[in-house]
């Protein structure tokens, strides 16, 4: 049995634990005050070619997206998500559970664009209602899209003009930034965004999410945030030696580039079997519609995550590679479907 | 310059790093799913001799804390806890940022008792106050003290007799069970509070601490709560392989037991020069009272907290040991503290 | 220039405010424990055919909800409303703030069916997912439709399959159960929901709700919620007269049976030269649909909410007719009307 | 039976009736847009001297400080208040449910002082606590006591050189400002505080408190905030009515002037006996201590709390006066009880 079902089932790269083996017994202080947690702050600063800039260490996803979004908007201001986006459907109203409204938009491929936030903001009027404030982005998606430089741009003049705040949840970062068709490199990202986070989890960490936030009057008293909501380790050198590691030559793009190889392959082997896919994703999401009886066949020998019910005969499921996906078994898994095809 | 600051200086006891690198491709399910979560709930219920308790593993204290406590409590119930209790001073308004005042008591060492939680009971009358709900203990302490079988076993009846959730924050308890004082087991536990949990992070972990919910009417949907409010970590399995490590053998008595020992010995020989302490603590953090310029002196090469002033002349600091405190290093603090007095 | 605007454009019923006049010197206890408020309640349980249930009132149809849905539900819990839902769209976000979500549900007119309840819970599978756990409906709704008997019987038999709160806002519950099509009887609403409110602010009161709790469990401590949540009145005789006055005959009908003389008298003439409307609503809220020259002619001598665009000409306004509503000033708006038409 | 229980035991003042009375039948808009809330704010401005202040509205004064205070904090930061202040203890956590701590000082008087709130600041250094942010008091104090205006001076220096926002609860505002030993106008307090309140329910309405902002930053979006808390009033006329009524002239002093009289009364004709006092209250709060007998022959004819035991013997009660008191129920009592002594 192989599993597809995420890029968060293995522990992490190799490198990450021997440096976690290496600088075990040096004595450091708690609350990412050690020296590691440091330097990483630093190497991501150089990536970004921002010194001025905050970068915080957290553990995962939904901690980042909580703390940072109730840390930013007032009691009376709502975020805007798409209907996709994983604070608003996949995080338990942890949103909600700090006080603020999630306001959703159906969209066709997972992403914002000016025009569909501008619908949001025309709606809410008056005080009866709550004040839309944040944008709310996932790059890659949660259905395994990306933005293009074009599009963030003219959603980031937009915010800027209607006064919002930016929010990138960089989750899969890595792997959007590592695809083919991205035309964004990391280092433009602050210029167009408010605060995003850095992905470690889903690329290669055992845990760990990088959050940098770019507009200063965001930045204040930030740390008590983190403590309050539960996210600040006593133990930060965890975080800060992955991320050390990841930052301190390529690994973490070597890492979703492979990611992104892998699902390519997967991706370019079944369009060869005419196989249609749900969403056109350039990431390591991929999304094929296939005939049940194939799923049930499929799933004997690999795990993956039915996605959605496309007709009486066909569901789309879908398929995750990562830095620790092997080739051996895609070329199985393609081989094994071609079979059944 | 060596550190007595606190018990999570250093990384990980080395048999977890070891486990870490061991399993590290094996694939496994997320957010605690995975085989050796359920290995490690498994062997921690054997410790207990309690099938019928729920088990989570958790990212780390003020997180526990605070995911245990919201979801225990209906909206105007109230935690009463020592004014030097964690949650009161320590965690940035973590339990009330979730809704819930929490109730202070004065205490000579730390401890509630059924009498003092009586006060708070007598004083909270009617509906234009918070009703008190859940009594909030440590053990050990954060002043180092540790709780008797008789003062648990009492407070317990008390808690009970009163309809109160007897709740015991175990950061430390490898410690309080390892003392020499100590004469309650990890199995008496579960038949005298409603929830505890057993504190990792101070005891030789990366991270972690296991929540045991005793009582059944506290169980249902935690693993909502956990992920409302940001710990449940996609890679479930880092503080699975940890526990499971600690708990597959006697390791996590071993690791406290060695900080116990450490303690000790600095109690010891500072006693035999006449030093005082704070507080009677039989546990792994001491608090000797010392003239300021001997604790000016000993800033140089050691690394402490001054925890308190005592009078003009003289205040506590607090020296912490660990599983991970080498004996040479207490041994030469001892020395450098004789030569200074 | 007379108002359509809504119906609580005027004062309160002229009974009522001689109530106050009459009683003003008496002294009472506050908080709701006065005389007034005890007959009041004690009046509404005997309308209501039913000992068993708690009767709270409180000031307003917000203060209501949140503080009921708040109380009602545990941290991880969410409500479930038409997207026409005055919690999803216009209070402010104030369920969200007590840290609840609210998922919403496309409706045509207003109303929950089981079938479109049972959509959100299918899709709700896991803890990584918000828990449904209160199904909220106003009658009648927010676009003036009301439920019949059998309706509310279907629904309320899902919601007890299926572990649910069934919870209805009575803002209007006045004119929904004066309405011509109306099956339902006060007495009725206990035996299918777990908790109602019986709306008197906009049904001839100064202001007030009397919020009614029929399933035990949900009863305990409730006053404890109203302190918290700010709506503990000190002079709650306020309330206590105003609804005594209310239902110590038929005023409280008759007040509604006025508004829905008035909503029908117009809805019939404007029906006669051929007016479509957005929604068939049989209550005190009329949603005709205007060529825009028009709305805009009877905007000098009138009142009233532009509701929706239609089309390029057309818009549909709101008409709010109320126990204060004069015939005079509806013919003379028909006549109006019929000019311009 | 005659009751010194409150200050809101009875209606309104006639006066304020019968503005409601004329009028009833006016259309006014809704949520405090009404021409009478207008013109209240107007006449409250006028009386401040002050144009540059917002002023809202609202319905009851734990409502007033839930909006106010949650408004003004961001999650991290907290309040400080006396010990005795309403928002510890008497609001059943209403502060602590938006999720601020409420840091409480030991006080003699149940007043802050520079001094007091240093200790407080001082305690709090990083983010493991959280950030003492506003420094709530109330004039009259919950034991009577009043502000001279030196010591609000004071405070508010210091508040402002440590940036604290200062906020005063004028519950019982009427009362301090009428009382004898008082120096501060109306018109001084815009210069020392943040925002305060102008009390209404304890002096002669059926409700409301009168919100005044005076820091320019802490203005935005004030209604969102009264709305998503359940304070806006759909007939906001309610409360502009009774405002206006108070501040077109004289009325609220009169209220007020009458209820300190009262009290004044009291204690002068109880000091006469030796009788000793629990606080030097020169407000409409005074709190007598009388032997237990005495007490109780006295609940026989009269209501009052009993506020605290002093003794094995002696307990003090507290009586309040308002504007509503009559002078033969006070000369009553004191006969009552010199009868008794």
């Amino acid at each position: 049995m192989y599993s597809f079902k995420n890029d968060y089932s293995e522990g992490a790269h190799p490198r990450i634990l021997q440096a976690l083996v290496d600088s075990n017994l040096e004595q450091e202080d708690g609350y990412g005050e050690d020296r590691f947690s440091q330097k990483a702050v630093e190497l991501i600063k150089e990536r970004l070619g921002r010194k001025d800039v905050d970068i915080h260490l957290l553990a995962g996803g939904t901690q980042t997206n909580l703390t940072t979004i109730s840390a930013f908007l007032r009691p009376h201001e709502a975020a805007i998500a798409a209907n996709s986006g994983h604070i608003f459907t996949h995080e338990t109203g942890a949103i909600e559970a700090t006080g603020h409204k999630v306001l959703s938009i159906e969209t066709e491929d997972g992403k914002l664009t000016p025009l569909l936030v501008k619908t949001v903001l025309d709606y809410h009027t008056d005080e009866h209602m709550v004040k839309p404030k944040l944008v709310y982005i996932s790059n890659s998606t949660e259905i395994g899209t990306i933005y293009k430089k074009e599009e963030l741009r003219r959603l980031s003049e937009f915010c800027r003009e209607r006064d919002l705040i930016l929010y990138m949840d960089g989750a899969r970062l890595g792997s959007a930034l590592c695809s083919e068709e991205n035309d964004i490199e990391l280092c433009d990202i602050p210029s167009f965004v408010d605060a995003f986070y850095i992905g470690g989890t889903k690329n290669g960490s055992l845990m760990g999410e990088a959050l940098v936030i770019c507009r200063e009057a965001l930045k204040g008293d930030f740390r008590y945030h983190i403590k309050q909501k539960g996210g600040l380790l006593a133990k930060g050198r965890l975080l800060g030696i992955q991320f050390y590691e990841l930052f301190r030559d390529n690994l973490f793009f070597d890492l979703a580039e492979h990611a992104n190889k892998m699902s390519g392959l997967l991706a370019a082997e079944l369009s060869k079997v005419n196989i249609q896919f749900l969403t056109q994703s350039p990431s390591n999401q991929i999304f094929p519609i296939l005939p049940n009886e194939v799923i049930t066949a499929l799933q004997k020998n690999y795990g993956f995550h039915i996605w959605e019910t496309v007709n009486t005969d066909h569901s789309a499921i879908r398929l995750v590679t990562s830095w620790a996906t092997r080739e051996e078994a895609v070329l199985a898994f393609i081989d094994d479907l071609k079979k059944l095809y």
